[in-house]
Order: C-alpha cells, then structure tokens, then sequence
C-alpha cells in the first residue's frame, strides 16, 4: 500500500469511529421509553456499515472548510435515512432478508412492528439531527439542505426507486430504465450526502456547485454498477448480506444487461467521469477523489 | 345552529376544501413513476379525513395574521404527517385493520410493499413540502417548524407512543401510564400543527407561546380521550373504521380506566382548561376556541 492509500485509509477510519460515537449520541438511549423501539432504531445503525454516505459529507466538508462537528451531525442525519430505507427494504413485503451486515435483520432479531416503527422513527430522527443545531453559515442554507435530504430521499428520490425495483422484478427493464432506477434508488442519497456536506463550510460558486454535483451524479451510479457486479462475484461471509439474491430475484442488474466485463468498464468510466469533474477543485479535493477510488474499487 | 356555529361550519368547509387542493397540489403527481407508489400516496391522503390538524393549524395562525398560503403548506406537511402514520398503523404486523376512513385500507387496495413504501414516502414529502417554500418571515423560525414537527413525529413523540400502546397490549396500564402514551401518540402532532401554525406569522411573545402551548396540549388529550370514548359507543358505519377494535384487542383506554362517565367529564375539563388557556388573546383566538369545543363534543 502506498503512503497516500494508507492515510487515506486512516482517515476513513477516523470519520468511521467519529461517526459511531455522533450516532449513539443523536440515538435516543435505550433506556428511553419504549426501550424496545430504540433498541431496535441503535440495533440498525450502530456498529456496522462502511459508512460511505458520512464519509462522502466529511470529504465534501474538506472542500469548503466545514466544521468537523456540523458534518458528523449531516453525516448522522444522512445515514440514517439509509438504516431506515434497509429495514424496510429487507422487511417481508419486500426483499424479505434476514441477513444485514452479518447480524440478523431488525424484523427477525425485533419483530416486523418493531422493524416498521424503527423504519419510520429513524427517517424522522434524521430530519431532527438536521434541524436540531446550526450546521450552515445561513439558516436559509440550512433549510435549502432539509429540503435537499427531503427530496432525494422521497418518492421522486430513494423511495422511488426502491418502488420502480420492487414493480420491476421479473420484467425486462431497458439500460435507461435501469438507470433510472438505480440513480433514484441509491445515486439520489448518495448525491445528496455530496452536496449537503458542500454546505456547511464556505459557499462554493455556481459553477463549483455545478462540478461537484456531476461528481456526485457519477459515483452515485458507480456504486451501485460495483453493487451489482459484487452481488455477482461475492460470496455471503464476504458482503455481510446474502449474495446472488438479485439473479435469485429476477432482478434486473448491470450485469445482466451489460455483461460482466461491460460492467466493470461502466463503472471504470463513471469514475474517470467523477475525476474529471473534480479537477477545477484542486488539493482540496483530495478526499473525494479518494472516496471514488474506493467506491469503484472496492471487493465487497 | 347558532349563527356562530353556523359560520364555524362554513370555515371548517372552506380550510377542508383549500386543504383537499393544497394536498393534491404537494403530492406528486399520479402519472408519475413510480405510478402505483404516487397512486396509493393519493389515496391515503386525499378525499377523506376530518383535517383537524390543518383546521388546527390556521386556527392557530389566525392568532399571528398568517397568509393562507403559508397555512396550507403546513397544513398539508401536517396532514402527510398523520396520513403516514395511519397507512403504516393499519398494516398487519400492526393494527391489521382493514377499513379507514369508509374506504379499503392502503395495503388492502395496493398491497403490503407499496403501503410500506407509500408511508415512507408520505413522511418524507412533510418534511419537503415544510422546507420548499418560504413559510415564516425568519428562516431561523422556519428551520425550528422543522424541528418541532420532526420531534413530535419521532420515536420520542408519535412513533414513540405508538411503540409504547404496540408493547402494552394485554397489559394493564395505570392511568399515568396511559396519559404519557397518548400524549406521544396523538397530543404530540396535535401541539405540533397549532405550534407550527402559530409561527406562520407575526411573532407571539414567549408568555404567548406559553398559553398557546397549554391548550395544544389540553386538545391533544382531549382528542384522545373523545376517541376512545366514540370507538366504545359509536358503530363502524358511524366512524368509518373498525369500531370497537380497543376494548376486542384488550387495548387500555380511558373509558375502560375511568368508566365512561369518568371519562366524559375528564374531556369536559379539558376543554374548559384550553378555554382557559386562550383567555388572553381574545377575539383573535375565536377559531381556536371553537375548535376545542368541536374536537371534544364531536360525534365521530
């Protein structure tokens, strides 16, 4: 491993233990009433996860000098609108997964109720965290970040997506609609991660905004091609999930419409793309360069 | 009728009516992917429901001058708000209950998943619709509406209580028990919408905010308290939902706990105690106080 691989690997793991500790303390405790429920809400998020999604607003927060504090609070909220969409999404009506992380998934160690409220608590807790303390210079900035959170997460965003997967199993979805699909699903959240750690330091111009949302549009697509050749290539111990599900499934991937090695370069060229787009930014972007690297190459 | 109960009744048909369009307007469109998830987020919302939050939210901004407009913004965020929370409540791992508001209820007419991903979606648009336009003179304000709705949705206010009556099914709960339960479940999105639409328009003083707060929180009890009574005496055709589904799931309740003569005058003292709490504000607080007494004296 070169130098640079290895202090960017330290700092992933910095970000990834700050983030552990500001998410046990956004958590309510478990000892609040109703105790099960939290237990079920920290059981989801906490010890678990690359959290790629905090690692992308901390590196984002590089760009314009955010404070560390503002950004493991963006870094929490964002996170978990992400715990929540997997409870639900590996909950009986849909995946119906009982493997999340190498732990059981909520509904099986808590019940599907509990799942169902954990679910809908943490989407909540994560509109709080983002309102609870000042984490832009602007309030109107602030508010501008709710907003972006709001919409990438909903049904024009993340849920959508998840909606389009779920009515598309077993049909033959074209390449556009594929990547419709998965930029709602899991690009939209991701992009929103970028954006919003933009936000907390000094506000970039326009056309900065503009780079580093093409940037974020490019590895949002990235990590989910690389999720899906994963899925292919992976076994279970190694994802922490259960693999091959999605060809179990029926479920349209890259993989299928492109073939594995056409995957692997669309997911090569979305990470030249993602470089290309972080030029302008200089040393400055030094961290979400990294961050593509990572997201592109990564085995699991 | 008195000429003063007539007029309520006209603004009670005239905010319902706003409301009907202003919800239509915020959610998104039917013909948008994906079709079926907008299809049953539509017909959760839309076309039923009584609306006392927003009915309470312009009654609280009429207090502050607030324009319409702003209201029914809040009103919808509000409304999306509890309509989640019904879709999700009435599942089968929950409630399983199969009729609402006289219709099919959401996983009955569209199917588990998409009611799962429909009340996703539902809490996310709130959190949208909240932060997408101007909605206070100060954004300072608006980013604390954010909170406060976020707070009172959460798993330390509705979602909480609802945790706490899923985990107390069978068993018997002391009446402090019983009050601390519903004042999350239902008195907390109550205080919230009065809350929000107090802070629609000019400022009130912090004693106002003092007053205003005792009667959001006198109704949202009171609410509770007429609910369980009704659900005991009324009948489903009456209700438009299961009627009697308390006492058949061995659920406590006030009338079980006070008996029911008990349990109509504790409402009748409520309302007497929000009546005291507008006393200040004078004729501005006429709506409001004609909506405490419509919420405790109503017959379904």
């Amino acid at each position: 491993m070169t130098a640079t691989a290895l202090q960017f690997k330290d700092w992933m793991g910095q970000v990834q233990a700050q983030m552990e500790s500001a998410l046990s303390h956004y958590l309510p405790a478990s000892t609040h009433i109703p105790e099960r429920l939290h237990d079920a809400m920290r059981y989801s998020v906490l010890d678990g996860g690359k959290r790629v999604r905090p690692l992308l607003v901390f590196a984002a927060g590089q760009l314009v000098d955010a404070e560390p504090q503002r950004l493991q609070a963006v870094g929490a909220a964002v996170e978990m609108i992400h715990a929540y969409s997997l409870v639900h999404d590996d909950m009986p009506p849909m995946d119906n997964d009982v493997l999340r992380r190498g732990k059981p998934t909520v509904h099986i160690a808590f019940g599907e109720a509990t799942a169902l409220l954990a679910g809908d608590a943490l989407q909540t807790a994560a509109f709080d965290v983002l309102t609870a303390s000042t984490l832009a210079d602007q309030p109107q900035d602030q508010l501008k970040m709710v907003n972006i959170l709001a919409r990438a997460s909903g049904s024009l965003g993340m849920c959508g997506g998840q909606g389009i997967d779920l009515y598309s199993v077993g049909q033959a979805l074209t390449l556009p609609e594929l990547e419709h699909m998965h930029i709602l699903k899991t690009g939209a959240l991701i992009r929103a991660a970028v954006l919003l750690g933009s936000y907390c330091g000094t506000p970039l111009s326009d056309e900065q905004r503009t780079d580093l949302d093409h940037y974020a549009k490019c590895i949002g697509l990235a990590f989910q091609v690389v999720d899906d050749i994963l899925d292919c290539e992976a076994d279970s111990a190694t994802l922490g999930k259960t693999a091959g599900k999605d060809a179990a499934n029926n479920k349209p991937t890259y993989v299928a419409l492109l073939g594995m090695k056409g995957a692997k370069q669309k997911a090569e060229e979305l990470k030249q793309a993602a470089f290309t787009a972080l030029a302008s930014f200089g040393e400055k972007a030094q961290l979400l360069h990294a961050l593509a690297g990572y997201i592109v190459d990564r085995k699991y």
